[in-house]
């Protein structure tokens, strides 16, 4: 991911100081024009801006904290993966080594960066954002999400449960169709057009959760609940995995037996915002 | 939904005969101009088409095979919720009563129905449907499956689990960004475009299912489970429920078990064909 980040810098003419521990496997982006720094310290100094991309933040703080690095005055953008207290912690940190610090996460495996599809996250301040908004817009699809400096990997693992979602459903779907000889090419299109359909009712559910409101304005959550019990029946009766439709219909049934039955489907949302039971 | 129904045949100028246990039901259609039978045995002889919408698929055998009720020469469009193994033996039930036999699913609510939202889905034989296509037009957004009268049923019960998913990873997401003080109308927009973007791959996926090889062109599904493990430790230490998270890495990590984490995750399809693990 590094290398696609430094290869995406220099592709858009940004003067490119690059580290890694293996000197060697900076030897393709030194071809490139960047400039190869001899230790941290030395690539923090060569420019106001330092994108760091490594294993984990533990990794970052003790590169960044090293011999010799002065952080005073630079701005660290971290799109190394890890969690939304580890992301504040951090900003921490480098707050008191004097640094500017803006989290990030990758949303994009390393052959797209660079590129629109490369969609890239930011929280932290927004003045440090705007400041690097055009270096950092070489990278991919730049968004700033907050001042919370922990949004950017909340968002992004929030994205990931989504993409996983998708892709679950899609097979429970696909699984049973197949059992009736219809090819996963055949299904996906219908798949698709249900995915995104039902991905434009969000925001006007999303208005249900803040008002704290569910009115069962197009249907009951014991309408959906039934309909779940033919999932998993037809699942079964197929001899497909139900583990899914299972789980949909527990957390259902935890929010009918609260009393939620004649309302609308975010009203869950007081379910996913506990604990799972014991 | 029957009434929802009639009204769009009325509204579309088709005349139109109804019945129901209940005439005082009818009331509004008649006034509408209808025609109320006085049996299901002359609602049935007074149109070339009957479509028919009750509880379940035995109401519908009951009802049908009622005394006088002469199915011989007639269409029957099943739109009952039932299953797919419900869907053939009425399919075969009417066909030795001499009738043409759709299945249908109807997967919208009743107020929309009778507009292009109304998506209703029909499976049986193709010149069966392509006779009474125009007519069934009135009703909403009209799809031909494939001959399987079971197909209704199956993409019926396949896209309600695409539409939870959405839902409930929209509500995981929306339960961790709540965490951070970020209101569930400022994530939803993310959700939104995360889903819709995911389910443009699934045509692309779907062709590695139907070729059975799973290279990791994108990631690889050991790459996914790590990121999993992110998901469910984010979630358990922000407060929120972790099952779907839990369910997502369990079946990855039994893929990854039977030798499959440098593939793709359409390999997955494993997992969801089979039983659920005892």
């Amino acid at each position: 991911m590094g290398r696609s980040l430094a290869a995406a810098f220099l592709k858009a003419g940004h003067p490119t100081t690059v580290w890694n521990r293996s000197p060697a496997k900076a030897a393709p982006l030194v071809a490139a024009g960047a400039h190869l720094a001899p230790s941290v310290a030395a690539a923090v100094a060569a420019s106001p801006l330092t994108v760091v991309c490594v294993t984990d933040y533990e990794a970052v703080r003790e590169l960044l904290g090293g011999d010799g690095v002065v952080l005073d005055g630079t701005t660290l953008v971290n799109l190394t993966s890890g969690d939304s207290a580890e992301a504040r912690e951090t900003a921490r940190w480098a707050g008191r080594r004097g640094a500017r610090y803006l989290d990030g996460a990758v949303m994009a495996v390393p052959p797209v960066i660079g590129t629109a599809e490369a969609v890239i996250l930011h929280s932290g301040p927004e003045a440090d954002f705007a400041a690097h908004r055009t270096t950092l817009e070489a990278l991919g699809t730049v968004t700033h999400l907050g001042a919370d400096h922990g949004l950017a990997s909340l968002y992004d693992v929030a994205g990931l449960a989504m993409m996983w979602s998708v892709l679950n459903a899609w097979l429970q779907g696909t699984a049973m169709l197949r059992t009736a000889g219809v090819d996963a090419v055949t299904y996906a299109p219908f798949a698709r057009q249900i995915a995104a359909g039902v991905a434009e009712w969000l925001p006007g559910y999303a208005e249900q959760i803040d008002s704290g409101s569910y009115p069962a304005e197009v249907s009951a959550l014991e309408t959906d609940a039934r309909a779940m019990t033919h999932l998993i029946e037809e699942s079964e009766a197929l001899g497909v995995n139900a583990e899914l439709p299972r789980l949909f219909k527990a957390m259902a049934d935890r929010a009918i037996a609260a009393g939620h039955g004649k309302e609308q489907y975010p009203v869950l949302i007081e379910e996913f915002s506990r604990p799972d039971p014991a």
